[in-house]
């Protein structure tokens, strides 16, 4: 398909370079940063610019720009009736794209992008959703392009897998922060965990996560758990943290 | 060496069977539990039973029971005074050994031990302690035997990594119940997240934790905070977990 990609931050290059592998044809790299859209369409040898005007063979535009920044770009957006405007944003809905667009839609994969870091773009599942079959048809073949794991879901239903991730991507990254902290209180690097990283990942993994439940919490050991709210006095935040993880999960598991 | 070991659970099973295949010599598993000794026993072909007597050809007893059993093994334990008796857990000190012990410490493999499940044992670090030269060296050379990262770590800070295992461990397999959780309300199983999960612990062994901090919270947006806190009107306890982490993360990374 012809493609136009709008934004070249994190989601736009992971996902250009996805869609460039897979044999479809970059047009264009719309960027309001010349600088990251001159960088990403030479990797593409695709052109580029800050002009939101999408030209008559463009297939599919799709809008990887910040939450905040989508109705922006739809306002100055001008396309063809045709083409299919997708944005990539797991907590915003259909409501962003205004009533002079014919066919939109989301085209949603579920990672944590990274500038420099690449991975596997087969294994993300896409999420998908149109407001007309031949959208929703067109956006379910090109996510099927890059992904085994495409899932058509309705916006009031995506909202909920973008929180998940907040779970379990930026908050279990805020607990990786408070290991490396506490461990540092001991003189020990962050990656003397690593091994148990790994292996509290596939545990859950392998047999879900309420049967991989281990630790004073769910013994409800309160012995360790004082001692080790003793421990937390240099650090209030992770007090308390500690203190509202650790009752959510005597309450789930041992009320 | 020649080794009893105490306790037929999760530590005790996965630790034996780690000294047995580095050619060590099993002698006994002792178990309040007679049918997990001799299923353990069976299993490395050594003797087992309850009693607490160690023979004299014993040169290591390790006691990997829950911490609160500790003490009671020791007050029955009538070992050779020569024999080196070491503890496994991560939260409990050198106290607990009564004064008629002579060589005493602790071998704390850092890991989350499940029923069933084996891992590579060379991979995990194993914190040693001694209260003599005699005894750490003996722990040293033991724990090197079937691992490949040795550290001597004093009880005061060790607690520490006991307590940063709880995070990495304990709280995020809850961060990982919450995501299913949450994506259940979406209709959608729990592996659909693994991609996350797994890139997730990938970015923050490579990068650091620091570096790989992603969504809402790290940006300060109020918006999707205010949505995500909506969603979470069906549980109160991951709502006020939503809460405390994301304040936390606001503070330290945009305060």
């Amino acid at each position: 398909m012809n493609i136009v990609i709008v934004g070249a931050g994190r989601v736009g290059t992971s996902l250009s370079k996805a869609l460039d592998r897979s044999g479809h044809n970059i047009l264009r790299i719309i960027s309001r940063s010349t600088e990251k859209a001159e960088k990403l369409a030479n990797v593409l040898g695709s052109g580029y610019g800050k002009d939101l005007t999408i030209p008559e063979d463009c297939e599919v535009v799709i809008v990887a720009v910040n939450d905040d920044a989508i109705h922006g770009v739809m306002k100055k957006l001008k396309a063809p009736d045709k083409t299919v405007i997708a944005h990539t944003a797991g907590s915003v809905g259909l409501e962003v794209f205004g009533s002079d667009i014919v066919n939109y839609g989301v085209f949603y994969p579920l990672q944590t992008f990274t500038d420099g870091r690449d991975f596997n773009f087969r294994e993300i599942p896409v999420f998908i959703e149109g407001n007309n079959d031949h959208t929703s048809s067109l956006l379910r073949s090109l996510a099927a392009s890059v992904s085994e794991t495409v899932i058509y879901l309705i916006s009031e239903k995506r909202k909920y897998l973008h929180l998940a991730a907040v779970f379990v991507c930026n908050f279990v990254n805020h607990m990786y922060y408070a290991g490396k902290e506490i461990s540092g209180q001991a003189g020990m690097e962050f990656k003397v965990l690593l091994p148990l990283l790994e292996e509290t990942m596939e545990k859950a993994s392998d047999l879900g996560p309420e049967k991989s439940q281990t630790g004073p919490a769910v013994r409800n050991d309160k012995k360790t758990i004082e001692k080790h709210l003793d421990l937390l006095s240099f650090s209030p935040d992770l007090h308390k943290i500690y203190q509202v993880i650790t009752d959510s999960i005597i309450k789930k598991y041992t009320a």
